[in-house]
């Protein structure tokens, strides 16, 4: 590719930016969009809604957003979307400084290298092969090979500067948010799985004298998890749906002072006439509880939740081993009950090992399979190949500026495309590997898809080229580091055109929101569900952390041996750092908290792009024959490891447990505070078994808010289109019942 | 390499082993050899001295010892000398019993199937080739390939069955060792490291105000851990001499009656000698304790010994984070008191990471360098390569008999001597690492010897054929299966005399103690030092657990290859069990405890073996070109993958920590008979930091023998060399004193 086709590349894409962005600070304005993009504002209902009046500013494409979303301070941020918010944007600040000196010392000094680094006579610019720009233009045994050699140095050294500093704020932040925050019941509770049964005494006892005979001092009380059979399934269907008209037909009658009697668009099923259901199967389900079918479900509980008294006690215990076999008595400290994944934790515990290494195993088979497209895609980078596949296209990839568009922008256009189905799966799996709470399962899809971009992005497109049949590459690890060094420059090209269209196309995408719009658009005005503008969705930490992370990797890779790169990326993240902000703040609304614990993830990630590059850069200078730039780089690399198994050591427990020390002052203020005893007194509502909506509403009546910290948004999270899928499940139900009644009564 | 060479092999070495055993047979009968041969009755002192009458009978060799060894009950054995022989002997009956069934069905089934292979006239069995009855002569696609394949279900699935078993059999002998033995201080005990300097507050302060605030209830006292300076390293070298002497001259005195004044057989120096420097030092010791100085050593004081009430206190405070840097007031379970390396805990905790990271190294760099000899040991393999080395001896390689012993016999003892080597730098790199406790170090040198031996004797041998430029075969991983498919075959010949020579002769050479018994002869009747005899080791199993589990990976790798290795690994097992247990009832005395820490180690080892067989097994049936029976080995494959993964979950916990159930019960139970006051009174005499003789002659007057544990021959244990040192250094330091003295006084 030469340095125009680039050029029209790159033009081609900043003309997209600014006119979606354009388009955003337009739509942004018009009332029946306020669902779509200030859905966070809308749930907390501090945003006071407009008047639906035209004015002509409202077709003016505005800044306004971008400096809304700059000024904002980190600790406002902190309070309204949560740490993992301010993590998130952490990962933003450390890109940009990075990538700003790695900028100022790859273009002023290892570009010019590049550039001059062959006897050649030089073309004009725009003319000149992209080739020239990359370290593939340093002849054999050059000295000019320091430039690179100290600017690998100078660039590993301020990454792990930035880096240790930016671990070292956010475990401060973490721990502020543990001690800082109102008293959580998680850190009160303790999930006991895998509890062993008894032939004499119910499950129920069992549980109480155990924890009365090893914990008595603590023990609070306990609450069992039940499985759900499926008259109860049925239950919890209909009252889920009830809920959800009920509210909606409150929160309409509140604001619009319309009628109450409201419709759903599609199935027109009067909302009232689900009452009837809840009251029967309410008071069906309390007579149950002296009934032997009860005791038997009992037999079958999964485990239980234990309450304690003080925090202190809930860490011990689910830090120490409770029985002499590890499989018995399995404790772990409780999620926060709106991260708990409760359909999880009626998987038995003993299941839950072959479930990750299925679903460990299942991933990886997905991993290679994924190579087909990947290779699908490469082979069209190749003009003359794709001429042999689509002979019909001949004529129109003759044209220069239709081979540019096909060479330069659409592989990665479908690449990024076939990248759409891999969030799904993977949050599939990680739900089928059994996490216990809704972060972990995030926290877990993220690591999956983590994986599978590095590989399926960068290292199956730098290795394979176009051809599937030199996989075996991936077979001689001791070939990798000069192999890669040799692919690593010619893969430039395509790689700057991913930042372009994949890096700079998704943050306008997601920031118009496309999907929600359209969603928008044709639930309001075609299928008149008004009230579908309360959904928000918490923020997809498990696609956009990966996509970050793995921008962060091109840079590095590519910063000595392609530095073309650099720009574009910085631009990607000063744009994504505001784009961003500014959904955070208005679109998506944290449903429980992760603490930060995406950090240590990201820290990982940013080392293993370090350690990368030195390991092309080594074999850059092995093929180059640098000796000593090698021996200085194996210095560095050994330099690297060292830091990052430091920054293990220093940090990372902070991110998996509570220290005594934090726990214990906790507990002493409540304590003297004198409110231990609310605390427990509203402990065993916090978790109710049944969906969120019920125990939320109850809970809000009795329970001070900030001790539960249930969210209103939480029960309206789910997309309409559940919605009408639980309508059509209760009515289907209620069929089903009606001819089951009918059966017995004949 | 011809049948008949391997029965000259297999001849030579059943003389040399029937020649040794009888040797010590009649060894053993000699008084004064008792030292040598029942070092650890004789420090227990219940073995009765014989008087030095001669008769005709001690020089007729006999097979009592066998009957005694083989009699003796496993609860006898663990009596006196401790679970972790139990368990080393567990492996030998595990492997008995795997290799019976190996040994039965590959003999009889897969023997003849691989020997009627290829359509052949057979020769006369003796002058046949070894390769005709390994797996290399069946043809390709043959059906008789099935029999392999069963025979594989038929090994895996009947070790895996007895792997459970023995796993829960030693799980539950673990546990009873825990909660049976009597009050054992390190249940009590907590190591701190780490701790953080105040500038206001003595060290001491701040450890109690410490844990006095955060575990105010179970805090009892604790005990600080100095680092010693110059003046109290000459103070104790000085005390440990002095003690050693009086020690020696009280029990020359009780025993022999003879005269107190006993001289060191080399040097010549008085005993009493040191009494006065003993008086001297003590005093001065003492009132440094208002010495400013002190006062500074205190700051740089690496650590504390934390003394808790109960058993729980101490399991609680061990494994939950302390501080909200993990960097500090880091906590562990301290070990048994004879168990604590004390050296290593003057090691600030802060370099412990970076001293294991540069071991690791280390190790893996003498790994790799190591395999010069092994390529050595295998190029003399090749008669005619070695005739072009050493054109002197072509005379004598031609001639049938010498060939034999160069090729069958020799390149095994070169590989062999090679090896003794590898133990005591592992041993340094295991001290070096940092490890809090001698059983600790001990496990890890074992670890690390097991990687070794794995890969140098097993894979470096296996691969590298004679040819060290075919090393960069180790760097294409996914051809290795049918690489090592090709190449196992055919080092048979080379693993079933290392068998013979390394196997056997290692028996014959443990049980004979030959550097011990020459090294008592020279002592006794050269340098006159009479009172060697008491000198007792404990087990070596750093050296003996991976030589047996070598021996097992050799037994699986090669059953369905080439089954003649089985009856010469069979005979090693039973041999090695009855050397093993007389070896463990009379000479080795236990030192410290591991409480059957090995078995996980020795299980993942087994559970590779079985891996890497079922791998080869694939490569074979690859080559083979029998697809069906490559899909069942996949399924055999993942079946032992999971079942490795299931053992793990349920059992290894149970080798890590200790749980909640069972501390709580022994506090219990000793705080309702009473004991518990009597426990705390001697929890601080327990640790002693002097080197351990003092502690115990101390203790002995005050503290209950159970509850300390302080062997008598602790301080023996020590080999005369090491005393010949001390001595020596003493004299040394003297020197130095008087001198600096007359300096001061100047």
């Amino acid at each position: 590719m030469e340095f125009s086709a680039l050029l029209t590349s790159a033009g081609i894409n900043i003309g997209v930016c600014v006119l979606f962005l354009s388009l955003y600070s337009v739509l942004r304005k018009q009332p029946h969009n306020f669902g779509v993009y200030f859905g966070r504002r809308l749930a907390e209902e501090k945003f006071q809604r407009q008047d639906d009046y035209f004015s002509f500013e409202r077709l003016l494409p505005t800044a306004g957003w971008i400096v809304k979303a700059y000024w904002c301070t980190e600790e406002e941020i902190r309070q309204v979307a949560g740490l993992d918010s301010v993590v998130f944007l952490r990962l933003f600040i450390f890109s940009i400084r990075i990538f700003s000196i790695t900028s100022l010392v790859c273009i002023f000094g290892v570009l010019p290298v590049n550039y001059h680094g062959k006897e050649m006579t030089h073309q004009h610019i725009p003319a000149e092969s992209l080739n020239v720009f990359t370290i593939a233009n340093i002849v054999e045994e050059s000295p000019k090979l320091w430039v690179h050699c100290v600017a690998l140095y100078i660039i590993t050294i301020s990454a792990c500067i930035l880096l240790y500093n930016e671990y070292k704020y956010i475990s401060r932040k973490r721990l502020a948010h543990i001690t800082g925050g109102p008293p959580n019941p998680s850190h009160f509770t303790v999930l006991v799985r895998s509890i062993p049964r008894s032939e004499n005494e119910l499950l129920d006892d069992t549980i109480r004298n155990f924890f009365v005979n090893y914990h008595g001092s603590s023990y609070l009380s306990h609450q069992m998890i039940y499985r759900k059979g499926h008259f109860q399934k049925f239950v919890d269907r209909a009252e889920r749906a009830y809920r959800r008209f009920v509210r909606v037909r409150l929160s309409v009658s509140e604001r619009n002072g319309r009628s109450s009697l409201s419709r759903c668009g599609v199935c027109g099923v009067k909302a009232s006439s689900f009452q009837l259901y809840r009251n029967k199967f309410i008071e069906a389900k309390k007579s149950d509880l002296t009934n032997p079918e009860v005791v038997e479900a009992q037999k079958n509980c999964p485990g239980a939740l234990v309450f304690f008294k003080t925090r202190y006690a809930a860490v011990v215990a689910s830090q120490v081993l409770q029985s002499s076999n590890p499989m018995l008595w399995v404790t772990d400290l409780s999620p926060e009950p709106r991260d708990v994944y409760w359909s999880n934790l009626w998987i038995p515990y003993r299941q839950i090992w072959l479930r990750k290494l299925a679903t460990l195993a299942a991933s990886v088979v997905f991993m290679f399979v994924f190579i087909i497209p990947v290779a699908f895609v490469q082979s069209m980078m190749q003009l003359e190949q794709l001429k042999k596949m689509f002979p019909n296209l001949r004529g129109l990839l003759n044209k220069s500026f239709f081979a540019r568009v096909v060479t330069g922008y659409l592989p990665s256009v479908v690449l990024l495309l076939s990248l759409y189905t891999v969030p799904p799966l993977m949050m599939l799996f990680s739900s089928i590997e059994g996490s216990i709470s809704r972060s972990g399962r995030k926290r877990s899809a993220c690591l999956k898809i983590l994986f599978f971009t590095v590989w399926n992005v960068f290292f199956v497109n730098v290795l394979s080229g176009s051809v599937l049949n030199q996989l075996n590459v991936f077979t001689r690890p001791k070939d990798m580091p000069s192999m890669l060094a040799e692919l690593v420059p010619k893969q430039a090209t395509f790689f700057i055109t991913y930042v372009l269209t994949s890096g700079w196309a998704s943050l306008c995408s997601e920031i118009l929101q496309v999907y929600n719009l359209v969603y928008n658009f044709f639930s309001k005005f075609i299928c008149c569900c008004k009230q579908n503008t309360e959904y928000v969705y918490s923020f997809p930490y498990h696609t956009e952390v990966p996509k970050v992370l793995l921008f962060n990797l091109l840079g590095f890779t590519f910063s000595i041996m392609a530095p073309l790169i650099l720009p574009f990326l910085l631009v990607y993240f000063c744009l994504g750092y505001l784009v961003y902000r500014n959904q955070i703040l208005n679109v998506y609304y944290p449903k429980y908290e992760m603490g930060g614990k995406l950090w240590p993830i990201m820290h990982n990630t940013i080392v293993f792009s370090l350690v990368l590059t030195q390991v092309i850069a080594l074999g850059v200078f092995t093929i180059k024959h640098a000796p000593v730039a090698t021996g200085f780089t194996i210095l560095l690399l050994v330099g690297t490891v060292l830091f990052n198994e430091y920054c293990r050591h220093r940090f990372s427990r902070i991110f998996e447990a509570y220290s005594a020390q934090d726990v214990i002052e906790l507990d002493r203020d409540d304590e003297q505070s004198g409110r231990m005893h609310e605390i427990h007194q509203h402990l065993l509502d916090a978790y109710s078994q049944t969906p969120p909506g019920e125990g939320s509403s109850r809970a809000g009546s009795q329970v001070p808010i900030e001790l539960i910290m249930e969210d209103p948004a939480q029960e309206a999270s789910e997309s309409s289109q559940e919605l009408c899928d639980t309508v059509q499940e209760v009515s289907d139900a209620i069929n089903e019942h009606i001819t089951e009644e009918k059966v017995h009564s004949v």
